[in-house]
């Protein structure tokens, strides 16, 4: 007897027949005595629809309205997923976010889980029911419904679980397990069988959007299993979790993400005072600009500095004037930009004090032909920044070298 | 300065520009310092397209999954209508039933109001917000969300104005008032003024159906005013109070109800002895069959009666079947059933102890040749059923007779 969270995107409950399918493959896999809870998402492009409905209406709608909009997608599925259920003959019952206990704070549209208090689900399971939980959703103190933003029915899932003590979160997904790379880019690609929390959080973190980072990060802080799953096979995917229980040989590295929505901005011949390097990037946080890789190298001809750094494209105009707004009071020569690069990184707990892992990956790169930007270094993950054209070339020389069972 | 309760049904706020155009009337015609409360229905044919999606997903949904499901119409609906206010930079919020404290039982679809706290709603338009209010739904002491069925929002709409002892609640419908008679049916129908609770309710039990009986019937417990008034034009409606403020001369009767959602039922040759009528009657009741008018008539020929009843005509089929069953145990001769009746109605609380209405009625349905085959009566309406293709020749005669000024 377990208790299992079931988590089923958008796309699985598009239509009702979609909704027979899942309600088929539960009942068909339940073990006897099983507690379960199904987290859902809106149907297919509702919200979407309720998007364009809004922008018709008002296209800079208060925050707290849209939450109230937004909200109805999953209240509809989750009262329509309830009522398959019952047409089976199995007793089901729907809660919406503030039902099901989920507390918010006030950050309408993006707001964070603060507690779950699971008294109405745990009865309800009690009675023999199996229980759905509309995703995505939350309350107040106040008693204000809340959204929590991209990927939030995943968070839902696993604060629920957490609030449940449940053996394990199963997210369905229309993509089978975390793998070593892309394997739309990477056709050797390994599924892994588990990976911790810090690794999960790293990769996603350097772009390998399988999870949403909060929904792990939740995880993590109420050591709450994740099972990420294929919606379509049943077949096991890879579990997220504290620490391994099997041990999968000779993978130090665990996995390689690609991120290509990055640009470099170069701040050519800063002068080498003390405080440079503050006020610039001062500035861009005073902008709410995230940086990410940072270089800076000294100019042996003039005694001045290039600074470089990385941020997202979307970033890149907001942050481009904010270092010309800077151009008179620091006297640097000028900026340079570059959107054509992308970030290739390696990622594993235990490539800490392995020195090979750092000279393998700029050895495969060298390899390959391809040139090195920038490199920086966490504990766990090493990021190179190269020419975006060469993205697939690279992260399939890295999997090369670190993965070559994957080549079988 | 006012509080005020206004309530729009679901074709009003069909799309964004109809929610444009309730905006726009409103702040217009708000006075300086009015409190505004807007209770709203769900936009267009959303209930309809869920009730759709219900029946495919399972064509027995559990109630309290329907009422899940149809209470996101509503809040789509105020979220944007409060968005709107937003746009015209006029301060607005939006509370589902259950936020503005619609306390009801837990019967679902129907479910009853039991109580109003309407601290939030007060406290928002003490900051100066107009107030949107989902109209049909509520909360049960269980924290499940209900719906009030057919007119519900009507009724929401009084509840709030009780719970805030709003000056008037206004109800924006597509008639413009409560006429003497169906201005379809009578092109001299007058626009009454006022109405009091009492009539309203008798007018609309026998067939009048400007306002579901359940939003009369809580303003007359909560002495509310509840003004009946158009959508389309900005003219005063009817309100319907406990007393009269003004006197329309020579009104005894109030209005003219008809309704053709009538069956006759005639049982013949009922053995003459006690407990005849009782055991037809309950058996009726028992099969949750409502009986509206009854008459027993005593044959002299052979010491048997007639018993005649009408029914619905959604009930006839029930009913007859009821009656079927008790023909061995009560040797009654046969069952006749007349589908093609109707009942026309005299309303006026004036009328009690004014011996000449009744003969009035009587005398202009004769003087135009209409058959009488049943009369009834009660404390403040005569009701005579006849033949459905008479209904617009009785309903004009009556009216000529008790409103000869409308005739101008």
């Amino acid at each position: 007897m377990a208790t299992l969270v079931k988590k089923f995107g958008g796309s699985s409950v598009a239509t009702p027949e979609k909704m027979h399918g899942i309600v088929d493959r539960i009942l068909r896999e339940r073990k006897p005595g099983d507690r379960i809870v199904i987290v859902v998402s809106a149907m297919g492009d509702t919200t979407d629809d309720l998007l364009a409905l809004a922008q018709q209406v008002n296209p800079e709608m208060p925050k707290r309205e849209m939450d109230m909009l937004l909200a109805t997608g999953e209240q509809m599925s989750i009262a329509l997923l309830a009522s398959a259920f019952c047409a089976k003959g199995q007793p089901a019952v729907s809660f919406t976010g503030p039902q099901a206990g989920i507390k918010t704070n006030d950050k309408h549209t993006k707001a964070t889980i603060e507690d779950v208090s699971a008294t109405r689900v745990k009865q309800a399971l009690d009675e023999g029911k199996i229980v759905i939980v509309a995703g995505f959703q939350g309350i107040t103190p106040y008693g204000d419904i809340t959204t929590l933003g991209r990927g939030g029915s995943d968070t839902t899932a696993v604060a629920v679980a957490a609030g449940l003590k449940a053996d394990l979160c199963e997210i369905y997904t229309d993509v089978d397990g975390v793998y070593t790379a892309d394997p739309r880019l990477v056709p050797q690609a390994i599924k892994l069988k588990e990976i911790t929390f810090g690794e999960m959080l790293e990769l996603a973190r350097l772009g390998a959007g399988v999870m949403q980072p909060r929904a792990v990060e939740y995880g993590e802080h109420n050591d709450v299993a994740i099972h990420v799953r294929s919606t379509f096979h049943d077949v096991p995917g890879t579990i997220i979790r504290r620490e391994y229980t099997v041990q999968e040989k000779g993978f130090v590295i665990r996995g390689i993400a690609h991120d290509i929505n990055v640009a470099k901005i170069a701040v050519r011949g800063v002068p080498d005072h003390p405080g440079v390097a503050y006020e610039i990037f001062q500035a861009l946080a005073d902008a709410n600009i995230s940086v990410d890789m940072i270089v800076q190298s000294a100019r042996v001809s003039d005694n001045k500095n290039d600074i470089l750094f990385t941020v997202t494209q979307t970033d890149l105009a907001d942050a481009t004037s904010v270092i010309e707004d800077l151009k008179d009071k620091m006297h640097f020569d000028r900026v340079d930009l570059e959107i054509n690069v992308a970030k290739v990184s390696v990622v594993g707990a235990g490539m800490l004090g392995n020195p090979g892992i750092a000279a393998g990956m700029f050895g495969a790169l060298a390899k390959a032909g391809i040139n090195i930007a920038v490199i920086s270094t966490s504990e766990i993950s090493i990021s190179c920044l190269i020419p975006e054209k060469d993205v697939k070339k690279a992260v399939n020389a890295i999997h090369d070298y670190f993965f070559p069972q994957g080549k079988k």
